[in-house]
């Protein structure tokens, strides 16, 4: 059995991955950490996780894996002696998703606490990026909102089918916020009612147009550096687990005409994919709560030549513990599904 | 006091249409029919409604003006006598939403049943047809989509400063789904899920392009035709009441090139309208629920030099039942916001 | 008009009285306090509340009458010299709802900072007091669980039909916890759950047990201070307002044998009041939302010979706010139903 | 391997079995029925237990073990052949819960299908009636209430502790209404609201005094037949699954005095138990989602000498899949945790 730490588990997406990882049949989770909580039982903090017999420490114990769901910038400077150490971590934080410091610097406000390793960090995007995933020591989770977005338009940009201009308008639950509380997030302010916001520029911009960049088509005499135009609109919604992401570009002329010949390049791409499917009609986020589901439905619209594709996922299981276990999985040679086969939880 | 009648008061437009005039100084709710109720009283099938002395009949007894909720292509029945008897009528089903009986006939399945009254009715969003609705004895109201998306994407329309690649997403409330029950909108489907439906044309749509087509600016030399090129995506969110529209538009170059300017733009357009409130920050559909307002918020996300705009309304009101009352106000020469000052109720 | 202020507008219970005075003939907001927020204007605090021209100052200006929304202890201390100056008050924290200064020590916690005032206020369920409300100038009024328990049980008990084995289970929306944030209230641990909680003793028993035993019958040769043997357990549930309290007792042999007898006794006590409702059929928190009704379902389980009580507020409104206009309008002599007409908003 | 089977996998009992058996080492789903939806897969039906490669029949196929989730009537009729052909089967519906044919006929309003079963029958409850449990082939699954107020109230009733005046005051989730539509049960009529139902007899109270009345226990000298003397009242809340039972008891004077006399005899009661944990705080349905764990709170109300006791579970699991797969590895002389470990899904 691989031993296993959490750093700072006592957010949603850490406690999360102890719930996952219960069920997980070469793991077993020996260590949590979590500063506000140490010296508590993981019980106490989270009585749904009674079955684990283990204390909350300042810091890991002696693990042969980590996840850190630890905030941003606290999460490079407490990643980068395990890396330095040989101990292969996914961090489920921001701190190496961006590869440019510069630019991480301009989006979160602080400068980069371990420089030296993002060039040493996978984009833990799996589907999309497995070799590299495979490869790494260090693994940057996906952001719960590019996951949602990249699945949903990588056919179609790998594909040559869309045009730079893409609008990705997306709808979470409240727990993407985290356990944090705050007004925003109180029930009677979030209950019955919907708001968008970081229309000014949310974070996770820089990290979708990253990775979009990434996998650009490059033709022959076209200018090297197509960059896609990517507005993109969170919004909050009154629920607790799951994101719908819909994803508005414009079809390339003589590509793909039919929401059928959408459907047939999607289900080629990700086939094989355990995580990942293509459905033929609208999915609910209900769908994939609690488990590690990508749903993807391309279609479109006949009237303007547009593809539109719904993605849906649950924001703690895919968009975060689930995405960062099967990175685990990747890492470590086992099946990626290990631990990670429960169906949904419906209704 | 102006004796005004329901036709079918048994759905929610209808229900909310009895809550509002409650509270109208000039107008007085007199009668109220609904065959699957007809015999009871108003408050056996709504005790909410309780302070009312009125029992629900086959068809509607003698009255001043008329609301109609019935359901498409039973209304345009039930409402031409009315007309034709010199009754003002403001229709709440879409059967004289579209000018076109052809268009309604395409989108509907079914063949209008009084056509000779399409040319005779005014579309019913008084910020933006106000004489029109003025001077008519038959008034469309808007869908409760075309109403939220049409507020939002007006000032830039008209004052040209966007061209005609629009996206349009909604997010709605359950009750939009009417009070028929149905699968989809069984409290364990509904709640803690978010889905997109009608993505192959929601009947919404041809409303939307029509009004968007007709406030099109011509130009000296342009083509008379420009259509708008919209894609309308509506979801369906965990919650009651509500409707946040988020519309994407690329701006005109050299029209405006900031959110303050857009803001400005926006502001003076709506500059003494009662129940369309431009504001400066993302609002939120609790803000307005249960009342009249449409909260309006345009931004210019600078990245891309595209338009974004938020508006939200209450789909029961603003959306339906207010936005006919208001209709009435102004075919009656009644100050339009007799009726519907109450302020939203939260949280 | 009365010039109408209230000190702390910024929590739930004072915007909902700004709300609520929006729409009274007779009085006009015009000064509201609120130290955390003062120098803003209303309308940047509560968005729903643009209508209003107000800045929050940090005390209230000269006011003809004036409602306290202060926490406890604060608003006996804000209070008192607005009694001692003349200015009619209705003071909606706890802090003159028990007659007892050293009960209200003992519960709350802290000294009384007026007790010299405790024998001048009267306690505000208008139905219950009427009398007293009309001849004083402070009023305490409710708390929300003792204004739904007492409104369900005065009838029984005052008639005599039950003994002092008294079970009150009651359940509240979230908003009754205030608008002070809490892990407790953050949407995602508040959502899609249901919890118990004060089982030690909640502050409101005392206040129940107080009004309870002060209208207990005394007959001839009995002891005269049977007090009634209340068991209160209140219950947070996932929704934003409203509160349904079902009642337990045991029916006095030879007095009410049936439901039907049952209902008799409540129709005749609350023949005339135009806020408490007694139905034949059991209520939902829905149908009072944003309005002032109580609706009192009482009935016979026959299997056992226990009266079941089954009552529905908006706490925020009849559980506080409303409860509280409704007060001033006795206070002042004015109808009592005046700016509290309006039904409630449904769904 | 064993090959189980599930009859009328189209409701929601009947689909979170297929969703726990997903899971389970030792048993495997292979074959399912359901009338209205045979000849369709199971994915189609519900998209999140696409990982199934099963189509729906109209009768079930070979199987060495049954689960029936048919309604009432319906399902005995087809138990019983199973039953004579040596099946085991695990019964979820009310068909086999009450042992008195004629009780069942005045409930449930329908002659029984197979009262010569009946004996035959245990009541499964594992965790009070293991021994009957696993001496069966034929097993009572019992109802949610039940389940919730049966375990919350035995360790009292057995321990001698209380009296017979019980009352049950039970909180529940829509699901478990069930899938089928109606108007009580769509979104924007059970959202924001809660009310009570059932007050005149809910079909679950004659199988609690049934249960009560059995574990009761007999003194010398006493009454052979002390019957309990119970009141019970569902209600419905705005959430999808679990239900919170509060229940209310007179303590027996000289037995428990304190909450931590009470903690301690419920702790001696359910040591060892797997799926029952007796905690020390009030505990919420969240921290059982999705999950076979029941959370017992008892407490003592100092003020009057009543035992006030709180039990949450998920409806759907603990309350009728889970509890079923529970009976199933019981009978069949598996671990009974087999299956079933997964942790709640929280938040």
């Amino acid at each position: 059995m691989v031993r296993v730490g959490i750093m700072n588990v006592t957010g949603y997406a850490g406690a999360e991955l102890a719930r996952l990882l219960y069920a997980h049949p070469e793991a077993q989770l020996s260590s949590v950490s979590g500063r506000s909580a140490a010296g508590k039982t993981l019980a106490e903090v989270f009585p749904h996780l009674a079955s684990y017999d283990l204390t909350i420490g300042e810091e890991l114990g002696e693990v042969d894996f980590a996840f850190s769901a630890l905030p941003h910038a606290a999460s490079a400077e407490a990643v980068a002696p395990l890396v330095r150490d040989g101990v292969p971590v996914v961090d489920i934080s921001a701190d190496f998703r961006l590869r440019d410091a510069q630019e991480y610097a301009r989006w979160y406000g602080v400068e980069h606490a371990a420089p030296e390793l993002l060039s040493r960090a996978a984009y833990g995007l799996t589907e999309l990026n497995r070799e590299a995933v495979r490869s790494s020591r260090l693994v940057a989770n996906p952001g719960c909102y590019p996951e949602s977005a990249l699945l949903a338009l990588a056919p179609a940009v790998k594909g040559g089918i869309v045009g730079p201009e893409l609008i990705i308008d997306s709808k979470s639950g409240v727990s993407g916020a985290g356990r944090a509380v705050g007004l925003a997030y109180h029930f009677a302010e979030a209950n019955e009612s919907v708001s968008a916001y970081g229309l000014g520029g949310h974070r996770h911009l820089p990290e979708i147009v990253q990775e979009l960049a990434a996998m650009w088509p490059r033709r022959v005499g076209e200018e090297p550096d197509t960059q896609p135009i990517v507005t993109f609109t969170p919004h909050l919604i009154p629920m607790t687990r799951g994101i719908l992401s819909t994803c508005y570009a414009t079809l390339v002329a003589g590509t793909v005409r039919s929401g059928e010949e959408a459907l047939d390049l999607y289900r080629e791409f990700y086939k094989g994919e355990p995580f990942v499917r293509v459905v033929d009609s609208p999915p609910a986020t209900k769908q994939v709560s609690g488990s590690n589901m990508c749903l993807v439905y391309p279609t479109v619209d006949p009237r303007t030549e547009r593809l539109v594709v719904v993605s849906v996922i649950d924001n703690l299981v895919k968009g975060a513990a689930g995405q960062a276990i099967q990175n685990m999985n990747a890492m470590l040679g086992l099946p990626e599904t290990a631990g990670l086969e429960t169906p949904a939880v419906y209704p």
